[in-house]
């Protein structure tokens, strides 16, 4: 399943408009690159809707939110609706401020989301309206283990259920779930934890996914959260001895270039609930 | 005639000004490194002059276009006139929304521009007053192949004569031109266009080839232009069979840092027209 | 002493607030990691202060000023000196603009600087209200020698005692001082120059030590000089015959994430004065 969605993000090339951070702007826009998508980063609000029309997908991402932004995140989210396109919310530090709390809130009243991608610090901050927060990281409180699903699952599709999105949470074990079913996925490496922006660049490709495959939100997010994890895995197996988290960044971004869909359905680690 | 260009460069070590985008402006920072010239980045209205006079050239890139750089650019550009340091303007996304291509527009008509480099669906935006978009990368119909050179050369060379600059088009064959003479370059590899920023770089790569070579814009302009092929060349060839486009990224501006003059004169390869 | 202040680092992982430019935010960001530390970027006045008190110390950076940017920089370092918390000032291109060189007047003035880490044209512009500069890289005036050090020294502790901060000047020697004790530090390599963003980065991992190390900033600070000095050494040391520029930056961030306590300790290289 998973392999034909790559296929026709390949195929489809979606163009995806990104408002996002300056921190990691440049590997989101090569991660889109890699995966067959194409990337264009456009936050004025004077050409925000023009952008978001000319696009197949949108992801609104908060890393380093600036007041004079959110006017260009709601003009691009309400054309997205209008136009029917994917609009993936990355809340990045919700719980942080409350700049960035308020503002999540209000895209989520503002804006038809289909996915929410975040950190269970994050979601739990939408989903609570209120959270702790250890800047753009989780908190050690807010980890993801076997323990944790039983509860996790139902508490994210009910949350999914109320926002009528799909909530993906990424963290040692990550859930992309809906109103009512359940992804549970064991791919990715925790050296992916070292690399700035990793999140980032999942929510622009869960947007390339959705953007390429419209018609199945959750299985589309689900696919683009193992990806990931497979290239994060493959990245790390080969990293020498000398290696660190730089040259881990790059080779995540070059497996994803490299990756079949064949090899994305043979490493992809998930149950469903 | 090229190598003379790179040693001018190496020799003179210019100070480029870049007003340019979030995106890519890490990658251009190194590839005026790796080239010889030393960057600076600086955007804001109040020192956008100041620091346009310490400098000996000026890229003006719209790829992350604000409304309140708009005057950044035009006191830069006004600075550079008067002091007679060479302009570069990339017009990214020309044709993608109204404000990027009336911005492209005001800029060609209050400032002075040396050379403009771009795709062909920016271009032709900028000649035509209006054109198509696939965002930031040219459309489908605007690629450059042997077929079209007959067309496009004296389309271009007759933009150039009307706004008094050097155009610099690329594509799968790059065009330089000036009102009289045009070099058609076949320099690099398909895969530099799934690196982002492969064309901010290459920008400022001609703002430095023609702050050292003032005297002769088209010739510094080819120079950059074939240089940042061939690099993409070799950079292509050193590739392993786990690396993509993040690994390519890193190998392009190796291969600047590295290439010698003599190398340049020896790879690029062009024709006169 | 250094290994212990870089245990302490690794152990306590504290989150620093980056107020810095888009130019080498990334690079921050993954150094930041690599060394242990939690690295957030925001800069938005509205959730300055909010931040800073979230985090454990702060780091300003002039990289690309935004004036709109100054009062997150103002609210932020109140609120760490409020709470106690170290605030790095990098200065970059103090003496290139009139609004870089009376910012960090005004930031000097209005807040409680820790410590302040730039080139010698920088500090030289700060410590005597003008200067020169060659953008944001140091003027060949400007460069610290084995006989410059005699007057140097006592120059930049009559600064530190002014401002009652630690000065860390880096060059092709490296000097931190107090009003009491000066660190001359001979480890790094010339090729780091051609590093866009050593420098703030470098600001970052200063933030990064004295936010574990409280109690002695000045040997914190040195500490991280150190560091970055000796991760410049061991990337510089790997680089295979294609490599450039682009590697060795990914290179340094690798060093800084393998560096053990122990080699900071064996291979940091400086004296007393």
């Amino acid at each position: 399943m998973f392999a034909e969605y790559l296929e026709q993000l390949r195929q489809k090339k979606p163009l995806i408009h990104n408002i996002t951070n300056y921190v990691t702007a440049n590997d989101c826009a090569n991660l889109l690159l890699a995966c067959g998508a194409s990337p264009i980063m456009a936050d004025d609000p004077a050409e925000a809707a023009e952008i978001t029309a000319l696009s197949q997908g949108l992801t609104i991402n908060m890393g380093t939110l600036h007041q004079g932004t959110i006017p260009a995140m709601l003009f691009a989210g309400k054309k997205a609706n209008e136009l029917g396109h994917p609009v993936v919310l990355d809340p990045v530090g919700a719980g942080a401020s409350s700049l960035r709390t308020q503002t999540a809130i209000r895209l989520l009243q503002e804006i038809r989301i289909s996915i929410v991608r975040g950190n269970l610090s994050e979601i739990k901050t939408l989903a609570l309206g209120s959270g702790t927060s250890n800047g753009v990281d989780a908190c050690a409180a807010d980890q993801i283990t076997e323990e944790s699903l039983d509860v996790l699952v139902p508490f994210l599709q009910s949350f999914a259920a109320r926002i009528g999105a799909v909530v993906a949470v990424t963290g040692a074990i990550d859930i992309v779930a809906d109103a009512r079913h359940a992804f549970c996925i064991r791919n990715g490496h925790p050296m992916m934890r070292l690399v700035t922006g990793a999140g980032c660049q999942l929510s622009c490709l869960v947007t390339a996914f959705a953007a390429a495959n419209p018609e199945h939100l959750l299985e589309a997010s689900a696919s683009a959260v193992c990806m990931m994890g497979v290239c994060g895995e493959q990245a790390h197996a080969q990293l020498g001895q000398t290696d660190g988290n730089a040259t881990y960044r790059n080779r995540i971004i070059n497996a994803a270039y490299r990756l079949t869909p064949l090899q994305l359905e043979e490493n992809a680690n998930y149950e469903m609930r």
